[in-house]
């Protein structure tokens, strides 16, 4: 794979058979369109590079791995999704990542909502610095399903009454209560979530590819979230943001500091008490 | 809604667009034809209610939310839930909530065991005082299923072998047990229970209806328990409980004390050693 | 049922209904010809004991409870398990447990790996010592998928992530993180679990068996693993160890100590960093 290629977002990384994938979108790591673009490519590569067996997605930004797509340009990114796929879906662009004979491990530090979230559910694995990871998937607060992916695996995951706990309160988790409600592998100790991942992603490297292949394949057979129900909340999504209610609501948050680094860092209190929401 | 309405075991308080619906069936909230009347009127009531988003269950006893159904009351509780509707089956008149657009959380102190369990098992969410809480699924120790779905729903959450231990050992599970095997979303301490419920409840009554609807069907999609799953749990249950072998083990039962608010404070005691069960 | 029955390798003791069966297979609890063919004849023995309802097993050597399958004999497995079931497969013979009316509990000191994992998946309970239990499901590391439903139990139980982590990664979980994924239904302190496990089965064992065997139908009508399925998986394994490939890694591994109780008791460190496994 050739490192010196152009992705604007992402800076890779190789060590052998793993590939080092840092997420660097300032000033948040919004999911734009070239951070969109960026991730197509990188996926059809790292498919097409027979010598990589691992993916690692880390982000450059302690406090923010993906904040949440950028609610000025959701029919932008699809096309730009669609272009590398053939589908205008984040959700199936990510669903790549989970059939892929490589394997993807997310190390997050830092905030992932929304379509960050969307997307390590998407890896093979995550683990997260118990310290400052936080977890939202708070699309119903404006109205809406959550647009790639995040209710089928969260039900799938945590089963219904967390994963609806978690959609409907638009509130953030911590690590622990991530893992302990399967949202993540596991919490680690932010000092030590860097080496544990380097560890596990050069074990698995060292490992024979058609193990991991047959592994996921069966496992996948069983779990994996189908492609039709994705599709399904993806356009359920689409028609909520093109309702006049939740065009109005995405208005009111942007002018009350939605989508601006400062002001996320506390999302759910950002997000309370707008009368005009309800 | 008419909160004077004549529910004799449920004392109703609104604020806002949240019910708090506070079970009250004296001496220790057991689910009679009283307690199934209300729950039914109140079920359908909330439906009807344009104005309200949100129902809290509570419970006004703090050693009981709700101790199982009165079993010398089976037939009739089904009745009275057919009346409600059309079909006589508490699961489905219990799946009600789970389908409806009103988000339901059941707030737990005290003993929830047999179609108590049922009934927050069917509720949107459930968090449980660390200190008090006491769940059980204990039908089996009498020779029967669950009748309203607790089979069902605990091997959905808690995966096979947990919900086999947890029905056919006939032990009570305390809230922190019950929250890691997913029986509830979480257990906190009983001095903050209340007002974590009461916040939660608010914060979701204040974030549109639509994104709740949307959730909720297609969590249901994926997580829902089928309907006819419920029915055939519910008439093994019946079949089992006019065996004479069962009923011969109601009756040793009550002679030993079973439905009585203090015997059944250690329950599992109770059931333990009686040569005639085998 | 007949004690002096001559079962080789496990040591059988009755106590009312429950039967504990110890295995001991020096010097390791390596699933061999042996302890297949005792496995196989207590499972249908125990099924035809009327007087039976409740069986525990146990292990005679506190590092090992199963270690895996004897890999020098892995197609004469399948034919002495073929014998007793008429379909040469370990998965479809482990399966009788789970769907026999008497309630099957694995009390776990030690290692449980490979096809010992398999085991006790299949088994209606599991609990393990805190302080010395370890669980490996360690094939994909070979090459290959696990061939007794390993990825079946585990992808249902802990969810994709958790179980492609467990297979790839081809390391042991201790009891509390297996307790954490769901692997067992809990984890106790070493001196205890005997103990518990005892009260635990002889409890059941007073309950009516009409009511475990409506319980364990109604939960594998929802969570047993299909026959089907542990068919696809042995095929592929067999298919898999076959190859020259894994051939070349298992003689390779045998040469480094596999197999052996010594070089075992750090199985995950054995695996590691052998360059021809690529």
């Amino acid at each position: 794979m050739n490192h010196a290629a152009n992705l604007e977002t992402i800076k890779l990384h190789q060590e052998g058979a793993v590939l080092f994938a840092e997420i660097s979108a300032p000033p948040m790591n919004l999911m734009g369109q070239e951070l969109v673009r960026d991730l197509a490519a990188l996926i059809q590569r790292v498919e097409s590079d027979d010598l990589l067996k691992v993916v690692v997605f880390r982000s450059a930004d302690p406090s923010y791995f993906i904040s949440h797509v950028d609610v000025t340009r959701i029919k932008e990114n699809r096309d730009v999704a669609g272009q590398a796929t053939g589908e205008p879906s984040l959700a199936l662009l990510f669903r790549r990542l989970s059939t892929s004979r490589v394997v993807s491990i997310a190390q997050i530090d830092g905030r992932v909502r929304g379509v960050g979230s969307e997307f390590i559910l998407a890896c093979d694995m995550r683990f997260a610095a118990r310290e400052t990871a936080l977890f939202g998937q708070f699309e119903a607060a404006f109205g809406v399903i959550p647009g790639a992916g995040g209710a089928q695996h969260l039900a799938r995951l945590m089963g219904r009454a967390r994963a609806i706990e978690v959609m409907l309160s638009g509130t953030d988790s911590d690590a622990d209560l991530a893992e302990r409600s399967g949202w993540i592998n596991r919490a680690l100790p932010a000092r030590e979530l860097r080496d544990f991942v380097n560890a596990l992603a050069h074990r698995i490297a060292g490992f024979p590819s058609e193990g991991q292949a047959v592994v996921k394949e069966r496992v996948n057979a069983i779990e994996l979230v189908p492609a039709e129900e994705l599709r399904t909340d993806g356009k359920l999504f689409l028609q909520g943001v093109q309702t006049p209610a939740v065009r109005g609501r995405i208005r009111s948050a942007l002018q009350r500091g939605f989508q601006t680094r400062f002001a996320e860092m506390d999302l759910p209190e950002m997000l309370t008490g707008s009368a005009d929401w309800k």
